[in-house]
C-alpha cells in the first residue's frame, strides 16, 4: 500500500478536561482497567495506574501478574490490583485464555493496555482478545502496540463503537505500519509531512485514534489532527509514556470523547513535563514526577 | 415497613476534636484496630490505617491477610499489624472463627472494619461477630456494611452501650435498607427530604450513628442530625472514603462521643479535601493525598 | 529496697552535637547496629533505622528477622539490613544462641536494641546476651527493657566501660524496677520528686544512662539528672520512641559521651516534634514525620 | 612499584553535562545498566539507580538478586529490574557463567558495577568478565573494585576503547594499588602531593579513570588531573557513594567522555549534597535526599 497525502482537518483549540459536578460520585469518573506489568516492569505498571488516578479516575483497577501487584500497591494505595496467575513472572492464560470473562466483573468504563506488559504469548492472545472484543473503549500502548504489529496485517475490526487509541511512538509505529501492511514505499523519508500523512491514513484505514509520539506529538482519528505544543526533552526518561496511557484512559473515563481525550492528555502531560523541568530541571525529572505534577497542570492547564 | 418523615434535632455547630493535654501519652489518644484489606485491596486497608494515625489515635494497628501487611507497613511504618491467616490472599477463620477472642490482646479502644476486606465467608463471619459481641465502639465500612446487609433483616442486638458507626454511601445504605428489611415503598423518590428521614428513621430503629456520604454528607443518631459542609467533588476518587474510616475510630479513640467522631470526621475530613483540591485540583487530588492534608485541617480545621 | 531521696547535680546547658569536620568520612561518624522488629512491627525497626540516618550515623545496618528485612529497605534505601532466621516471623536462635558472635563482622560502634523486636524466647536471649557480652555502648528499648526486667533481679554486670542506655517510659520503668528488684514502697507515690529519685538511683545503682520518657523526659546517670523541655503531646504516637532510640545511638556513634548523647537526643527529638506539630499539628503528625524534622531541628536546635 | 611524582595537566573548568536536544527520544539518552544489589544491601542498587534516573538517563535497568529487584522497584517506578538468580539471597552464575551473553538482549550504552553487590563467588567472576569482555564504558564501585583487587596483580586488559571508570574512596584506593603490585614504598605517606601522584600514575598504569573520593575528590586519566570543590561532611552517610556511581554512568549515557563524566558527576553530586545539606543540615542530610537534590543541582549547577 502505497502512502497518498490526505488532508485532514487541523484542530487548533485544545480539548478541555471537563469539570466536576458537585453533586457526583466516582461512577462518573469512571472505572479505569488497566492490564500491564511483567517481571522486571512493574514500574510501568505502577506509573499507568498513577497517570489514571491522578487524571481523575473515580477508580483504578491494575490486572498484573501476581507478583507485581503487592509492589503497585505499595507504590500507592489507592491503586486497586487483580493479581493475575502467571509462570516466572509472566503472564500465563486464564481460565482457558477468556481474558474478557475473567475481568468482567471489574466492569471497566474503559481500559489501558500494554506499559510493561512484556511479550509473552499470554500477554499477545490477551491483547488480541481485547483489539477484537472489548466492547469498552481501550488505549493500546507499548508492548500491546507491539502485540498487535505481532499479529499479521489481517486485523479484524474491533466491535462497532468500541473506540481504539493506539499510542505509539515513531519505532512503534513502524512497526505497526509494517504489521497492518502499511509500510511506505522505499523510498518514503521521515519528513513531518510524510508523518502526518501516514498518521492520518493510519487512523483512517483502522478506524482508530493514533497518538504518534514526538517532540511534537500528533494526535489523530484520521479526519481530524491535533498537534501536541507542550512538553520537553527531560520527559525522555523510562515510563513517562505510561503515564500518559493512564490519563487518556481517565479522561475517557471521564465521559471525553476519545480523539479529544488523546488530545487533552497529550497537553496535560506535557504540561506537566513542563511543569516539572522547571523546577526539577530537564535531566533531573523523571517519570515518577509526572503524576504529581498532573495534579499541578491541572489546576493550571494553560489551555489558550 | 413505610417511611415516615420524622424531624431530627439539626445540629448546627461542628463538633470540635479535643485537644490533647501536656501531660499525656500514647494511651490517652486510644488504640485502633483496624479490620481491612484482601488481595489485591491492601491499599484500602493501608489508607483506613493512615487516616487513623494522622486523626490522631495514640496506636494504630491494621489486622489483616497476611499477604497485606507488608505492604500497609511499607506505605507507612507508623502501621502496626496483625498478620491473619488466608487462603488465596483472603481471610479464613481464626481458631473456629473466634475472631474477637483472637485478637483480644491487642486491647482495642476501639475498631474499624470494612475497607477492603473483601467478601469471603470469614469475612462475613468476622463482621457479624464484631456488630454482635465486641464490646468497644466499632466503625463499620465498606465490605462491612455489605456483610451487615446480607446477613439478613433480623440483626442482633450490639452489646447495651457499644457504640456503632455505620458510613455507607447511597448504594450501600440501599442495600442496608433492604437487608434490615426497612426499604422504602415502590414509590419512594430519592429526594433531599427522603433521604435524611431515611437515614434518621434507620439510625433511630437500629441505635446506630449513620453517616450517609453524599456531596452534602449526613451525620444522625436518629435523634440529633448533622449536614456537612465541607468536601468536593475531587474527593471522588478510590480509597477517599477509607480515610474517613479511620478517621473516625481515631476521634473515637481520644474520647468524643460517637456521633460527635462522626461529625467532626466528616468536617475534617471533607476539609482535608478542599485543601488538597486548592493546591492539587479535583481531577488531580487523591486519596493518598487527604492524610497529609488532614494534618493541616487540623492545623486550620474551619470550624467556624 | 526502699527509695532514698539522692540529690543529682542538675544538668542545664544542653549538650551539643558535635559538628563534622571538614576532613573525615563515613567511619568518622559510626557504624549503628540495630537489633530490631518481628512480624506485625517491621515499622518499628525501619523508624529506629531512620532515626539513626537522620540522626547523622555513617552507617546504619538493621539486624531483623528477614521477613522484616525487604520492609526495611523499602521504607528507606539508605538503611542496610542483616537478615535474621525467623520462625512464624519471630528471631529464632543463631548458631546456637551465639548472637553477638553471628553479627560481628558488621563491627559495630555501638547497639540499638529493641523496637518491636517481641518477645520471644530467642529475642529474650539476644537481648540478656548483649546486656551482658557485647562491649560496645548500647541502646536498650521497648521490648529490650521488657526482656531486661523479665530476666530476674540478678542483673548481670555488663563488660566494663561498655556504656548502656536505658530508655524507658514510665511504665517501662516500673517493670524494671520490679524485674530488678528495686520496686518502690508500697505506700510510693509518683510524684515529680520521687520520680526523679527513682530515676537518679536507678541509674546509680545498675550503672546505666537512664532516659525516662514523660512530658518532661528526664536523663540521668546517677550522678547528673538532665530535664528536657522541648516536645509536646503530639508525639503520644505509635512509633515515636523508635526514632529517638536511634538517634542517641547515632549520637554515641558520633563520639558523644553516652548521658550527653541521651540528653541531646531527647532536645533534639522534641525539638523536631515542636517543629512537625508547628506544620502538621499535634492531633496530625505522626513518627515517621521525625527523621524529616530531625533534619530541621539539627539546623535550627534551638540550644539556648 | 616505587611511587613516582607525575605532573598531570590540571583541569580547572568544571566540565559541563550536555543539553537536551529539543528532536530527542529516549534512545539518545542512553540506556544504563547497573549490576549491583544482594541480600541486605537491596537499598545500594535503588540508590545506583536513582542517581543513574535523576541523573539524566534515558533508561536505567537494574540487574539484581531476584529479592532484590522488587524493592528496587517499590523505591522508584521508573526503574527497571533485571531480576537474575540466586541462592540465598546472593548471585549464582548465569548460564554456566556468561553474564555478558545473559544481559546482552538489554543492550546498554554503559555499565555500572558494584553498589552493593556482594562478594560472593558469582559476583566476583561477574565483574571480572565485564572487566575483561564488556565492550561497552563501565564505572566500578564498592564491591566492584573489591573483586577488582581481589584478582591479583596480573590485570587483563579491557576491550580497546572501552573506558573503564573507578570511583574508590581511599581505603579502596590502597587495595587496589596492593591488588595490582602498586603499592606504594613502605615509607610512603598519605599527603595530598602523593595522593595525586599515586592516582594519577595508577590512571596511567592501567588505562582508566580514576575518580578517587575524598573531602576534595580527584579525577585522573593519569594525564589530566580534576580536584573537586563541592560536597560537604554531611555526604559521610551510607549510600552517598551509590549515587555518584549511577550519575556518573548516566553522563556517560548522554554522551559525554568519561573522564569528563567523572568530573561533571563528581561536581554535580557535590553540589546536590551542598543544597541537601544547607535544607536539611549535614547530619540530618542522608543518601535518599541526593537524587532529589541532583535535580536542582542540574537546575543551579554552579559551574563557574
Amino acid at each position: 500500500m502505497t502512502v497518498h497525502r490526505i488532508t485532514p482537518v487541523p484542530v487548533t483549540s485544545i480539548p478541555r478536561h471537563p469539570d466536576r459536578a458537585a453533586e457526583s460520585h466516582k461512577g462518573d469518573y469512571g472505572r479505569v482497567l488497566i492490564l500491564a506489568g511483567s517481571r522486571g516492569m512493574a514500574g510501568a505498571a505502577a506509573l499507568s495506574g498513577l497517570g489514571a488516578l491522578r487524571g481523575g479516575a473515580g477508580l483504578v483497577t491494575v490486572a498484573c501478574p501476581e507478583t507485581v501487584a503487592d509492589v503497585v500497591t505499595g507504590i500507592e494505595p489507592g491503586l486497586m490490583t487483580r493479581p493475575l496467575p502467571t509462570t516466572g513472572g509472566h503472564l500465563i492464560d486464564h481460565r482457558d485464555g477468556h481474558w474478557l470473562a475473567d475481568l468482567d466483573d471489574l466492569k471497566p468504563d474503559v481500559w489501558a493496555v500494554g506499559p510493561g506488559l512484556g511479550r509473552s504469548e499470554a500477554a499477545q492472545r490477551a491483547v488480541q482478545e481485547l483489539w477484537e472484543s472489548c466492547e469498552e473503549p481501550a488505549v493500546f500502548d507499548a508492548d500491546a502496540l507491539n502485540a498487535l504489529a505481532d499479529q499479521g496485517g489481517d486485523w479484524a475490526d474491533p466491535p462497532a463503537d468500541a473506540a481504539r487509541v493506539l499510542t505509539p511512538h515513531p519505532g512503534e509505529f513502524m512497526r505497526l505500519l509494517i504489521g497492518s501492511d502499511m509500510q511506505p514505499e522505499e523510498d518514503f523519508e521521515w519528513t513531518p509531512e510524510n508523518r502526518e500523512s501516514l498518521a492520518t491514513m493510519f487512523a483512517r484505514e483502522h478506524n482508530v485514534v493514533l497518538l504518534l509520539k514526538g517532540s511534537r506529538t500528533l494526535v489523530t482519528d484520521g479526519e481530524r489532527l491535533f498537534e501536541n505544543r507542550t512538553g520537553n526533552p527531560g520527559m525522555a526518561s523510562g515510563g513517562c509514556g505510561d503515564v500518559l496511557t493512564g490519563l487518556i484512559a481517565a479522561l475517557i473515563g471521564q465521559g471525553m470523547e476519545p480523539f479529544e481525550a488523546a488530545c487533552c492528555g497529550a497537553h496535560l502531560h506535557g504540561r506537566a513535563g513542563d511543569l516539572a523541568a522547571a523546577e526539577l530541571s530537564q535531566p533531573g525529572m523523571i517519570a515518577s514526577d509526572l503524576p504529581r505534577f498532573l495534579a499541578t497542570a491541572f489546576a493550571d492547564p494553560g489551555y489558550d
